[in-house]
């Protein structure tokens, strides 16, 4: 996992712009947003889906890149004074913070087109059809039915009690889509799986995807600031719903359990190229930070 | 044209997300900001070009949306507090007055990412690697080194004296690269042009985009708010260089009939194929609004 992290962060310095190159200051912005920091959950199951249909690690490391950008420029928005006004992101002062709110406002935007140039501009599948549908499903997943929309109805929901199929039809969209798209991005590099092989492996995405924010939840009500490198114990402070203030922290850990292990279920198919895929489930529920 | 915009019109209403379709709020600023106003010059020239290439007119209507979609967002963002800060729009106020900051941050994210889904889900070009080319197209323009990158410039000179390169320099990016990918994508939606025939219309739109933002810093100075729908005069209390305040009103007015000359040379070796190219030259040049 160290090894994909540290090839990741390599592809990442080399896929974003030169700070030298004209705007200077936006590109060391979009820098900035990006390097350093991260779990970069969503590359590692981008190249854990990838081993599983055999894809090379050069069209993963774009394909991941791609899906970390989306990530990385929803944080900077997510982060600016009109959205959830935060000021600390990875251990750092948020962008706006550092820079101003004009250039991270830019700086995301800029970092949305990069992901889609990146998943353009060179090969990453084995037909340039397949390669369009990779385009798309980052696309549907980033917009008003998927990333952006799902954080739309948490702005909506903030201060209100949520039911749990509410609750989980906001995560669904604002963190499960995007995670759904790295595993099929990273699938997609390879060879294509039959039908029964891509709806198992949707099944997993879409139990880790949830799983990341279950866990996401008990740690920002159990972690300290400093262990997390944001800011700790916002979510009850801004009255937002989340998993543990509506089951109960004892029970949002089961279900975060529950769903490790239907992860694992779903990938019982595949056996062992499926072990990294099987592995990250287990870090994404076990993690600590 | 007024058939073009009709057609436009009825696209966009029927490709942006519905309103009844979660989250509503977040679809209906999306509509608001995109519909029911602006000239629609980018996918004017959009089609213009597919007529060149003898495109089909589903194919343009969807490869011109997916342009106009990257200008309104740009403009939504443009207009929030902490970028021009500015409440009027095409006659109606601004996203963030009519809703709120949040809504217009996620509404231009989410157009963003519209774009492209429209770019990568019908087909659009006569082979799918010639439509990923479309798609690169499009995210280079709208990106760190074209339209976003253009408007990091304006910003870091706003204030500032700039020299006529700089202006140059800075315009080429905010508008001009997006004009240039209009006229790119509307070509492309149908057959190929040969190498001198694809560096004239080049030519044709890099002399069109720059006369376009000359033309509008004229009427920023001339016109009335009323007249132009957005805040008029507004260039020049926020201190920003413009073609006027470099080269004066009468020199700029008579540099944007340049450009005009210099497209319609640039069309020259096309005929008749070209008319409409020609006649968004002159529209360009000689509005008023």
């Amino acid at each position: 996992m160290g090894d994909v992290q540290a090839r990741m962060e390599a592809a990442l310095a080399r896929l974003l712009p030169a700070t030298h190159a004209v705007p200077g200051r936006l590109h060391e912005s979009m820098r900035y947003a990006v390097l350093e920091g991260g779990k970069r959950v969503r590359p590692l199951l981008c190249f854990a889906a990838g081993e599983l249909t055999g894809a090379a690690r050069e069209r993963l490391e774009v394909a991941g890149a791609a899906v970390e950008l989306i990530h990385a420029y929803s944080l900077v928005h997510d982060d600016m004074p009109c959205m959830d006004d935060d000021i600390l992101r990875r251990g750092k002062p948020t962008v706006h913070v550092e820079f101003d709110q004009a250039t991270a406002l830019l700086a995301g935007d800029a970092l949305q087109s990069l992901a889609f140039q990146l998943l353009s501009e060179s090969r990453l599948a084995d037909s340039p059809a397949a390669q369009l549908e990779m385009v798309k499903a980052l696309a549907v997943a980033s917009g008003s039915r998927g990333m952006a929309g799902g954080q739309a109805i948490d702005l909506a929901s903030t201060g209100k009690p949520l039911t749990l199929p509410e609750l989980e039809f906001m995560h669904v969209h604002k963190t499960g889509a995007l995670i759904r798209a790295a595993v099929v991005l990273g699938a997609r590099c390879g060879a294509t799986l039959d039908a029964a092989g891509a709806e198992s492996l949707d099944r997993y995405a879409k139990c880790v995807g949830l799983a990341f924010q279950v866990v996401d939840d008990v740690l920002d009500c159990d972690a300290s600031t400093a262990t997390l490198g944001k800011t700790a114990g916002k979510d009850a402070i801004q009255g937002k719903a989340t998993y543990v203030s509506v089951m109960g922290i004892a029970r949002a850990k089961e279900f975060a359990e529950e769903l490790r292990v239907q992860a694992h279920a779903a990938l019982a198919g595949f056996g062992e190229r499926a072990g990294r895929l099987a592995q990250l489930a287990d870090f994404i529920v076990l993690r600590k930070f």
